[in-house]
């Protein structure tokens, strides 16, 4: 199977059965949202597993009561750093710098030019960035997870800052941005399932330009 | 090869050498972008697709020097909807109930449900939230790319609104988001390629956690 097949054949699953997902699996779905890439190597981003289900069951009530929440084997919640600081960023800097065997000063510049350049922009657009990096992490869980024939319902629709609240992130430093129930169909029950998969057509979606096409549109 | 090993075989490579990547595997990488998900369905982003140099060059020119941009083969500009709107909306809705041959009034409930929770948020916002969008299906060209053994470069380090206007984007409701150059590794002239691969560790990424332990907590 390959990465087109398997994204075929995942859909933002409406029912899931109860059934658990093997530990290993789970593991190798939180492996590959820990490898994927981020702005600047940041991962300002980390990922809280829950598969107890009296906390589910409160979860569910401020997601909308989607029914995923309680009938997933795990639910994996993405939340983001609030804001960029020289502390953070440093403790990731020198942490890679330990790792490769080079001086922390190697990343001094370009930490400063990080710095100089998200300051000004504020704490709201820095949460949307860190938020922004969090969907990459989480798109690499949701491939990994069709790669292991798990279902995965991505999810936004939850109320955040209750969220926060529930699971103690005020005061982290961290915002709940994404959850992803993790779990198995139930087909006879998922409205979705059987569905014809739509996208934007693909002479849509992308389109090929040169300078002579936007010069020629110019004139 | 699993998704892990292709995430720990790819990087952002930083010094390509200009050879040409085979068109069917540009396409891959651009159809696993196209059926990434997205926040119900909506896809608010597009794929410009450049390879033509005197067109990379100048987008060299704003997107601080950055030399993959003129070496690599194809570099695929992201795109996302500036804001939402009813008929942005309906537009895609129409075409899925279209394609599944269900009367276009089936989605009429939901997407008053979308306009009356994102239009108090604004446009900037609503932009930020479908670039977030774009994210998702980036993550998928990436994985994409290293699965097909074509190296990448994420980038968001480019002037948006200079790139806006070379493009032409202006008036079009898109902005640009990220860039992904794709081509092949210059080894030899690339100080990342040996560099050893840093994630956050797992006991930091990922917290398991249940009703109890936040009780506890909160005692």
């Amino acid at each position: 199977m390959s990465l087109i097949d398997d994204l075929k054949w995942r859909y933002a699953t409406k029912k899931m059965n109860g059934t658990k997902v093997p530990q290993e699996k789970v593991d190798y779905i939180l492996e590959a949202a820990r490898l994927a890439p981020s702005s600047s190597g940041l991962q300002p981003y980390k990922i809280i597993v829950i598969s107890d289900k009296a906390l589910l069951e409160k979860i569910k009530d401020i997601a909308w009561n989607q029914h995923q929440v309680i009938d997933c084997s795990h639910l994996l919640v993405f939340a983001a750093w609030d804001s960029y600081s020289n502390e953070r960023i440093s403790e990731v800097f020198n942490y890679t710098m330990d790792q490769r065997e080079l001086p922390h000063s190697t990343m001094d510049d370009y930490k400063a030019n990080i710095l100089s350049l998200y300051e000004p922009l504020g704490a709201q657009w820095q949460a949307h960035h860190a938020s922004k990096q969090s969907y990459i992490a989480f798109a690499m869980a949701i491939a990994a997870a069709a790669e292991q024939k798990v279902d995965a319902t991505p999810m936004e629709g939850f109320l955040n800052d209750k969220l926060d609240e529930l699971l103690q992130l005020e005061g982290t430093g961290y915002k709940s941005t994404l959850m992803l129930p993790l779990g198995y169909r139930e087909n006879e029950n998922d409205w979705l399932v059987n569905m014809k998969k739509v996208r934007t057509p693909k002479e849509d979606f992308i389109t090929e330009v040169s300078l002579e096409d936007l010069r020629s549109t110019e004139a």
